[in-house]
């Protein structure tokens, strides 16, 4: 049952629009246009926003403007914003751009490993050991994405006991957090419940966070999932930002607006004001080419009130 | 938690796209499509579809061939198809046709009721005694829709005692199931589970369905808290049939397909298959003039083996 208390009161929401979203859209916004995006989305009272990624530019053309990015938001108060990144160099890069907090970036399976960033997860593993060095030496966090965590296109079901070697990992080379990634949007709520419960009884409670897409509509589901087992830090990304690379013309985030509209509903307190995220997401307007797939955003607020009916309307 | 034996092993599936699905499309179909798009949700195994609305034509254009839909249908074996039937002039049409389920529908909101039906709730009970006269008469089964039963577009929020009330009323009057309807797609997990715990202390087990609607992308997480609470028969439409019409623009009832995908992954028997439910669901192509919302059709089942990636993804 969702009564008793046994809901988080509060939830820290991740938002990954401005990195993972725009990194999975055909478009290309300007660092100008990314900024003002940004901007918005902090008015919202969003804790944390993804801003960049300091990748190769020829590999992800989307976020090759990040340095300039994070220096326009140099005077940017309110969130804290973070920045994906690869290896030392792209580490360097970051900490030359003001960033207080990075994420890496692997995988519980070895496939997908090695063809997402050609490595072992093993060497992956090892190639973040100079990142976090960096990052303890200039007070910088560290977060760890961990994809194909229940699921992976090229070796199906995931076993919990992989996520767990490489979750307690990252944890104990000094990450901060582990963010589990639904990479094709294929969990449903038990798998997520198994994984978490194992997860749980071995490893720090308030290290894992939970990063859904919403490729076959679970995302909330599995959310609801997460949050019964008493994990508080969720991933979305404004709008539904970012298709699913492995199934073209599918959604891929959970959008930030229909997992608020959720979080609120439960009475979990976020600090953010859903409506200022829809403004945002609303400002990116036709830049992308498609309409964003955040269910709220098509429905808009609850407005008692006059309005249109139909005979049967059920 | 979403072990321990506490998920329903079974869940029935009411499809209702046909009725409320295609009645909340702006085209409206011929009968011969109508039929045909039956006929291949009958071949997945669906055990309950709603085919058709014996209502004014004027009012319903879209349902105005439902007779000849029906007629036309007699020879099928396999679901119980239903027809939504709103006093005793449809009820005798829908004998006529050989219907051996119908359905009546009122509200718990004064207000809705009064603006969508044109009575008060308690005038809807009244005349829906002659419908359930007649259906005892005939061995016909009567389901009941209860809509706004969390929130209403006019009166906003819902009391539960307001469901309570008029729930039981039509159990006491001799329908098999009521099925709580979530008219604007405005509720959450928490809400949910509160009503359903209210009333599964009063009312008979078994006796109670529900029917989400995706407006804010909370179905599937909706359908996760009923089912923790004992409830097992689920209304999905294919394909997400149906827009609201208090939103224009924005989802309506909940995908058969994604609810399926859900159910399946929990280890739920339903005894539909799911890819045979969106080759119906496409079957209806560009005749509705819209793509169907329906995010698992969007993405396609889960494929082991070759799949474009893109670095650092997540």
């Amino acid at each position: 049952m969702l009564s008793g208390g046994r809901l988080p009161r509060r939830v820290r929401v991740v938002e990954v629009g401005p990195r993972d979203g725009l990194q999975n859209e055909r478009a290309i916004l300007s660092a100008g246009a990314k900024v003002a995006f940004i901007r918005r989305l902090a008015a919202s009272g969003l804790p944390a926003i993804e801003a960049g990624a300091f990748v190769r530019p020829d590999r992800v053309p989307q976020m090759a403007d990040s340095d300039e990015v994070f220096r326009a938001l140099a005077d940017l108060r309110g969130p804290v914003l973070s920045a994906l990144v690869p290896n030392r160099r792209g580490m360097e890069r970051a900490l030359a751009c003001g960033a207080r907090e990075v994420a890496v970036f692997t995988a519980a399976s070895e496939a997908f490993a090695r063809r997402n960033i050609n490595m072992s997860i093993a060497d992956s593993l090892a190639s973040f050991r100079e990142v976090l060095s960096l990052a303890r030496a200039h007070g910088c966090r560290v977060r760890a994405y961990v994809s194909t965590a229940w699921w992976c296109p090229y070796a199906g079901r995931i076993a919990p006991d992989a996520v767990l070697r490489v979750a307690s990992a990252l944890i104990e080379m000094g990450c901060y957090e582990v963010s589990l990634a639904d990479t094709i949007g294929a969990a449903t709520p038990g798998e997520v419940s198994a994984l978490l419960e194992r997860l749980g009884r071995e490893m720090p409670a308030g290290g894992l966070a939970v990063h859904f897409h919403d490729t076959r509509g679970t995302a909330l589901a599995n959310v609801l999932a997460s949050l019964l087992c008493g994990v508080a830090t969720v991933d979305a990304a404004a709008g539904g930002l970012g298709g699913c690379p492995y199934a073209p013309g599918a959604a891929g985030n959970l959008a930030t607006e229909d997992l608020l509209y959720m979080l609120h509903g439960l009475g979990i307190e976020t600090g953010v004001d859903l409506e200022a995220v829809a403004v945002a997401s609303r400002s990116l307007g036709d830049a992308l080419g498609h309409p964003l797939p955040s269910r709220y955003l098509a429905a808009g607020p609850l407005r008692a009130g006059r309005a249109a009916g139909d005979a049967g309307a059920v």
